[in-house]
């Protein structure tokens, strides 16, 4: 049984303003050695090196909003993907204004990239499929937040069902049958009797999915975009003591994150975006796990497998 | 004899690729407690932070040009100012377009900041003054780039005269003369009797000048803008192995940069914006002192004094 890589690495976990030790929002998701880079704060390209990261296997960056800790990193890391010689394309994702911003930016400094660079712009009215391939796709849904903003959910297309070798040698059906059953047909033996495809296979692991949720305010419509995810990041920018911050800036509490956690059925949640006013980060943990248990921090460096 | 701070502390020595241990173009000035930055590449502000420098008492911001490593910290950084509730003005002296890019990036990102910013366009024809108080002047000067860019000369202005106080009392000078003898003046004696300025007095140490050179290719004239500078800062990506890349990209080498400082009559020379190419930065040091002694490294977290 061979499964395909489904790993993410977190790359910044503060909120607006960055500390010593807290980058700006960035995380770099690997699915089946498809990259995506998922915001794009400041300092990222030199958060990927430092984390030794294949910089010019991104093929796809998705950019929630345009709050400057969300895509400020951006420029920078276009620059160097050209100054390093990339040739293929580059997709980004996110609100429209940005082919603006970028465009901007490099009509001044005179740059002209030597990849194509293809903008595809993003909408938060509601859920829609940005991109797939045969393994994975991306959507994209509304998120509630101060301007229009967007979370993203990664997950695999289902994946061929499993054969069982040694009942295939001991039924004698012949290795040419396999694409047949992998598509969860049945199979012809040697002889020639139809043999059904549950005696010679076993389910594949269920599809993975990820959900990144950053930043919103709590609203219990969100559950529905997530629903059933295993991996659900969610902003955390406040504990409960700021509750009223919270809801003045349209950003989340720990608790109302794992409040949403829970309404979703997700299997494990990730918390991050955390104000520069919080130095214990510990406190956040002891906030989210009464509401739901299988939480952990999204913090730099950290690495998640599915 | 009181001697004002006059204190360089270096944020980034990489070319326009970062590495791992390299940021971007960026440094902090200290004449008199008026900070200074020049130059403000990504990750400027969390450099800042690592360096516990005092981010709310920069007043103003020099950046030579418009590529992207040597100011794409700049919207990050005036916006980490803003959520820490500034209110003093921020005054910001580039290419004119600058003011462009930042308003692009604010109209999109909805943001109103707490604190007057204001831009100064530079241009890259002749030096000339664009700050001065009571204790220093800044100038600007063209350098020679692939885009329009200049340098910066900061200079003290010159100090008082030193009052040598055991002559006054000897010579039966009042302490009311001091005004005058610190401006060169002469003074008048208890009896009536005028006093000669330099038997009172001794002279002030000379006015300090640091230069800012970045990104430029050589070119001679260059050195009369910084004749004479105390401390000159000048860009180094290539070694001499790389001179025909140097042309080609409007870059120095390290060779050239002790040329410059030889040229100028500068008396110490740090070399700077060294491209990701090289991990042995011993090498700029070894190729650059045959031609001036004087020479070290602006590398990250170095404070240099004069």
């Amino acid at each position: 049984m061979s499964v395909q890589t489904f790993e993410l690495l977190i790359l910044g976990s503060s909120a607006a303003t960055p500390t010593s030790s807290r980058n700006p929002t960035a995380q770099l998701l690997n699915i089946a050695e498809r990259f995506f880079l998922i915001d794009c704060g400041e300092g990222t390209q030199i958060q990927m090196r430092r984390y030794k990261t294949r910089f010019q296997s991104v093929n796809h960056i998705f950019i929630s909003h345009l709050h400057g800790d969300h895509f400020l990193g951006l420029p920078g890391f276009l620059a160097s993907m050209h100054l390093l010689g990339r040739k293929n394309e580059l997709t980004i994702y996110g609100p429209k204004e940005l082919e603006e911003v970028i465009s901007v930016i490099h009509k001044y400094s005179d740059t002209y990239l030597s990849y194509p660079l293809r903008f595809v712009a993003t909408q938060a009215e509601h859920k829609e499929l940005l991109w797939e391939d045969d393994k994975v796709e991306v959507y994209s849904f509304p998120l509630q937040h101060r301007i229009r903003t967007t979370g993203f959910l990664f997950r695999e297309k289902p994946l061929p069902r499993n054969i069982d070798k040694y009942k295939l040698e001991k039924l004698e059906v012949s290795f040419s049958e396999i694409h047949k059953l992998k598509k969860g047909m049945d199979a012809v033996d040697n002889h020639g009797n139809t043999i059904r495809n549950e005696e010679l296979t076993f389910d594949p692991p269920p599809p993975r999915s990820y959900a990144f949720c950053s930043d919103t305010r709590f609203f219990e419509g969100l559950a529905e975009s997530i629903a059933g995810v295993d991996l659900l990041y969610h902003e955390a920018t406040f504990l409960e003591d700021r509750i009223d911050r919270a809801a003045v800036t349209f950003h989340s509490t720990a608790s109302q994150a794992a409040q949403m956690a829970a309404l979703a059925n997700a299997k494990h949640l990730l918390l991050g975006h955390f104000s520069a006013r919080y130095t214990e980060l510990d406190d956040f943990l002891n906030e989210a796990r009464p509401v739901f248990q299988n939480v952990s921090l999204a913090t730099e460096g950290r690495t998640i497998t599915l």
